[in-house]
C-alpha cells in the first residue's frame, strides 16, 4: 500500500442490482414496469437545449412547486434530490450527528448502514419479529435517532400510521425518517404527520410509483425549519444539483395525477393476482405493500431457483444473507412479464426441485 | 432551540451567484455564452422517455468512455459526477481523512472550505502573493492533502506545469488534486501527468467550456487505482448518479472537437479584446487564463461599481472577502454582452464616481 492510501476511506462497496443490457424480463429492481406520465416526453421535447448552457434553477422551483401542490403542503415544507439515495443520505449527514447510536430494522435497506459507516454515525440493528414485523418498543429507548422504510424493504410489509405515531412520541427529540419509497402501493402516508411533529422527516422518490428511476428525483416533506438545514448543507456542498430536464420532466410527472393513479392501480392488481399465482404454486409471500413481492417456497433453496431464473434471463433479487436467505424478491412487472415468471415457475417446480 | 436540533449540522451556507429570472446580462456565473454542440440536441430528442421508467447505468459507461476516447486515458481513469461540485466533494470525503491539515490557498473556490467544515477535515489557508500567485513553497510541508485550481479562480491565473509539477514531486504521501475547472481556456492540463503521479487527481467539469452548467457533469481523470476509491465510495452513497439525459447529451458534447475548439477560441478572443477595452478605461485586470476577468479600478469601489451595474440589469461578481473586496468578477460573454457593459463602464465613470 502506498503511504498516500493511509488516509483514503475505504467502504465496502454496495452492489446494485444488475442492469442487463439485452432484453431480459426484468424484475430485480423494483422498477414501474409502464412508462412515465405523457407530459414527460412532451417536457423533453419543448427543452430548449440552448439553455443547457445556464446552470439550472438552485432552488428547484418548478418542481418543488408541483410537489408542494400535490401532498398540499407548502414550497418551504418540500427537499429534492437526485434520488431518494440523495436525500437519504444528505439527512444522514444533517440530522444523525449524536453520539448515540441510530436506529434502524436489522431487515431493511440496505444503505442504511453504509452511509452510517461513510459518515462515521453510531448505529444499532433492531430486530423484527419472525413475522418480519418492527417491534415498536425497540425504539423508545435513548438514541441519537431513527429511520425506517415504510412499506420496509425488502419484506414489503406496510405498518399502520398508528405505529409510526408511536414511534414518534416516543422519539420527540431526535430525528424520525420514514423512508416511503414504495407508500404509494400501501396505505397512508407519513406526510399527514409532519404539521403535527417537527421532527419527522418523510422521504419519497420518483424512481417507483412516478416512473422515472432514470431521471434521479427524490424528495423530503418536513417542517419548514428541517427543509431550511437540508437546504443549508446542500447549498453548501453542491448548489446546483437537479439538471433541466430532470426539474421539467418531473413536475409534468407528478402533476398527471390521474395517470399516476391508474398506473398504481394496474401494479396493485397485478401484485394481488401474482400474490394468488405465487401462493398455488407453493410460495409464501409477506403481505406486500409495494411494487415487489417477498416469497419463499418450502421445497426450493431461493439460491438455486435464483440462479436458475437468470440463466432464464428472469432477473429478480436475491441476498445472502442471515434471516432472509431463503428469499426471494421479486417485482411487480406488467402482467405478461408475470406471466413468463410464472410459466417458469411450474417448469421448474414440475421438475421436483 | 428543540432538543432534536443539538445534534444538527449546522453550517454557514454558500449563496449561489444569483440566478435571474428576466432577461439580463448575465456575466456572474462564468457560463458559457454559445449553445452546447449540436448533437446534444439530437441525442436529447432522441431520448425514448419510455426508458426513463429505468434506472440509469450505474458505471456511466458512455460518457466515461467519450471522455476517455477525448482524453486518450484509460476507461478506467475516469470517474465522472453531478457536477465538479459533486466530483470534489466526494473527492473531498474519500482522500482526505488525515488529522493533519489539507492545504489550499487563501483566494481560491470558496466551496473547498465549505466541504472541509462540512466533513471536519482540518485545513489551512495558504496565502497566495501580492499578484495573487501560489507560493510552490507553501505547499512543501508536512499535510493531509493538497487541492488547488489551475486556473485559480476568481483570481483567473494559470501556473504552469512546472509548478504543479513541483508542488506533487513534494507531496508524494498524499492526494493533490488540481482542479481544472476554467483549464480550456488556459494552457497545458495536468491531465497529461497523472501516469507518472499515482497521488494526482484532476477534475474538470462540463459546465465552462462544454457548455452544459445546465446538466450537472463533471468528473475526474487519476490513475485507475485512485479512480477506484472513488467509485466504491459512490456506489455505497448512491449507485444511481447522473441521469439518462446526462448521460446521452454529455457524451455527445464531448464527442464534437471541432465545436468545442471553436467556441473556446471564440471567448479566448472576446477575453483578450475585454481585457484591453477594460484596460483603455482605467481597470487593472490580472493575465486571465479563464473565461472570466477579475478587475479592479483605482477610483471606484468594486461594491458601488457591482450594485450600480446590478441595477442596469448587469449581473457580475463580487465578495465581501478580505483581499478582494475591491475587485469584480466578470465572465466572457458574447462580444455583443460585453459591448453592453462597456457602454455602462464609459458612462459610470464619465460621472466621475
Amino acid at each position: 500500500m502506498e503511504a498516500f492510501e493511509r488516509n483514503i476511506r475505504k467502504v465496502e462497496p454496495y452492489v446494485p442490482g444488475e442492469q442487463p443490457r439485452q432484453r431480459v424480463v426484468k424484475l430485480n429492481t423494483n422498477e414501474n414496469p409502464y412508462p412515465p406520465a405523457p407530459g414527460v416526453e412532451r417536457a423533453l421535447k419543448e427543452l430548449d437545449t440552448a439553455d443547457f448552457r445556464l446552470y439550472p434553477d438552485p432552488a428547484c422551483s418548478v418542481l418543488v412547486d408541483a410537489i408542494a401542490d400535490f401532498y398540499k403542503v407548502g414550497r418551504d415544507q418540500v427537499f429534492v434530490g437526485v434520488g431518494s439515495d440523495d436525500v437519504l443520505s444528505l439527512c444522514f449527514l444533517t440530522f444523525f450527528n449524536s453520539d448515540k447510536p441510530i436506529l434502524f430494522p436489522d431487515i431493511t435497506y440496505s444503505f442504511y448502514k453504509v452511509w452510517a459507516q461513510l459518515y462515521r454515525i453510531p448505529y444499532e440493528c433492531k430486530r423484527v419479529d419472525e413475522q418480519f414485523r418492527i417491534v415498536r418498543e425497540d425504539y423508545y429507548g435513548e438514541n441519537g435517532g431513527v429511520i425506517f422504510p415504510n412499506p420496509n424493504a425488502p419484506t414489503a410489509l406496510y405498518e399502520d400510521l398508528e405505529l409510526v405515531e408511536d414511534i414518534l412520541r416516543h422519539n420527540r427529540d431526535v430525528i424520525v425518517i420514514v423512508d416511503e419509497a414504495y407508500i404509494d402501493y400501501a396505505g397512508p402516508s407519513a406526510v399527514e404527520l409532519v404539521d403535527r411533529y417537527d421532527n419527522l422527516i418523510v422521504t419519497q422518490t420518483f424512481s417507483k410509483s412516478r416512473s422515472m428511476a432514470g431521471m434521479r428525483i427524490g424528495y423530503a416533506i418536513a417542517n419548514p425549519k428541517l427543509i431550511r438545514y437540508l437546504n443549508d448543507v446542500k447549498y453548501s456542498f453542491n448548489s446546483y444539483t437537479l439538471n433541466r430536464a430532470s426539474l421539467v420532466c418531473g413536475a409534468e410527472a407528478v402533476k398527471d395525477r390521474a395517470y399516476f393513479e391508474e398506473t398504481v392501480e394496474k401494479i396493485k392488481a397485478t401484485r394481488e393476482r401474482a400474490m394468488e399465482r405465487l401462493g398455488s404454486l407453493g410460495f409464501s409471500c409477506t403481505r406486500s405493500s409495494a411494487n415487489f413481492l417477498f416469497a419463499t417456497h418450502p421445497d426450493c433453496d431461493a439460491r438455486e431457483l435464483f440462479e436458475a431464473l437468470k440463466r432464464e434471463g428472469i432477473y429478480v433479487r436475491w441476498w445472502d444473507s442471515e434471516r432472509i436467505r431463503q428469499y426471494m424478491r421479486i417485482t411487480v412487472g406488467t402482467d405478461e412479464e408475470m406471466e413468463k415468471l410464472f410459466a417458469f415457475l411450474e417448469q421448474y417446480l414440475s421438475k421436483g426441485e
